[in-house]
């Protein structure tokens, strides 16, 4: 059965999933790269930037876990890109490039309408304005039996956590502290949710934990 | 140089350093002793209990560094006892039986003036109602070259890291999301006041990390 999962997350010590002041030059916010220290290694990270190198074991096994075998992807519209409002015209695709790493349909939640864009390897982005619920009826067509990954950010996260609609939520919590950032954890009580710790695997650069319900 | 530590602090991943609803019951507040998994089962816990069992290794060797070697305690008073308010009578003398872990003078926040209280194995209970900076000044007074700890609860870690006396702060990040509770980091920009993480130790039951500025 289709399971609607957030995987590769990554969440500070005090608590945030992204740097402030998201921008084209920063976007991951600023000091917010400094949430994938696990990621960037990792032959999957590599092999998205079209290296043949990069790193196997625990990191990468949750690298592939988080981007592979997906049947659609939801994305916030800040995930997809800086533009703000209405979109100015057609030429913002994503941070991706040509060949984004997603492989699927892939649902962008905004405010306003835009028609699909077919990416290579497989990615078409379709712009969902009727907000998360439509958004996940139509991954959930789109999936098949597969899974579907709510890629972020983090506000689109939250969303559909507090809304019950998450099984599973895999979590890269980075040794570091950001200070400043997108708060994942407020006012989100992961307990009354019905998430408990399934999985707990640390490594140098990072503790993973799925939790689930 | 006497330093100043918060150590051996646990917190969820979700941001909580204490459950809720603290009582006799639930010194932690419910739910509380699940952020100290990796320590119960320690020798230094377990000696504390007086057993002569317990785990050592690197979950241990934590252990000792929070509760070894300091030559004064600061602690808030909810940390010292469920008591509110004006001191009853003298009945209350802490969690801990007769010979508390602390062994040094150990000063205690409080609005309410008591007086003293001598306990066996050298813990001395010393009232303090002139605010952090008394409780501090006396603490350094009493530790000599030693190092001050600062015990807890939350508000008290709280108020001394964001006054700027804390040099080092030990987190023990528990596997595990509390949902509530008291939030450790709300509203402090921990990487503004200069810290950044000097260990990163995972262990099985506990992400152990030290922030140093």
């Amino acid at each position: 059965m289709t399971k609607v999962k957030v995987a590769g997350f990554g969440v500070s010590l005090d608590g945030f999933s992204a740097g402030t002041a998201q921008s084209l030059e920063h976007p991951l916010g600023v000091r917010g790269p400094e949430l994938f220290q696990w990621f960037f290694p990792t032959q999957t990270f590599r092999q998205m930037q079209g290296k043949d190198d990069g790193e196997t074991g625990l990191d990468d096994q949750f690298a592939v876990r988080a981007m592979e075998g997906f049947g659609a992807f939801i994305l916030g519209r800040n995930m997809f890109g800086p533009v703000r409002g209405e979109w100015p015209d057609d030429q913002w695709k994503g941070w991706w490039g040509d060949d984004p790493p997603y492989h699927a349909p892939t649902f962008i939640l905004t405010h306003y309408p835009r028609a699909p864009i077919e990416m290579l390897g497989g990615t078409t982005f379709h712009f969902i304005t009727g907000g998360i619920e439509e958004a996940l009826q139509k991954a959930c067509e789109a999936a098949g039996a597969k899974d579907i990954k709510i890629g972020g950010g983090v506000e689109t996260v939250r969303q559909y956590v507090m809304a019950g609609h998450v099984d599973e939520i895999h979590l890269a919590v980075a040794p570091v502290v950001l200070g400043q950032g997108e708060p994942l954890f407020s006012g989100m009580d992961l307990r009354a949710l019905g998430y408990r710790t399934v999985e707990h695997v640390p490594t140098e650069r990072a503790t993973h934990i799925v939790l689930a319900r």
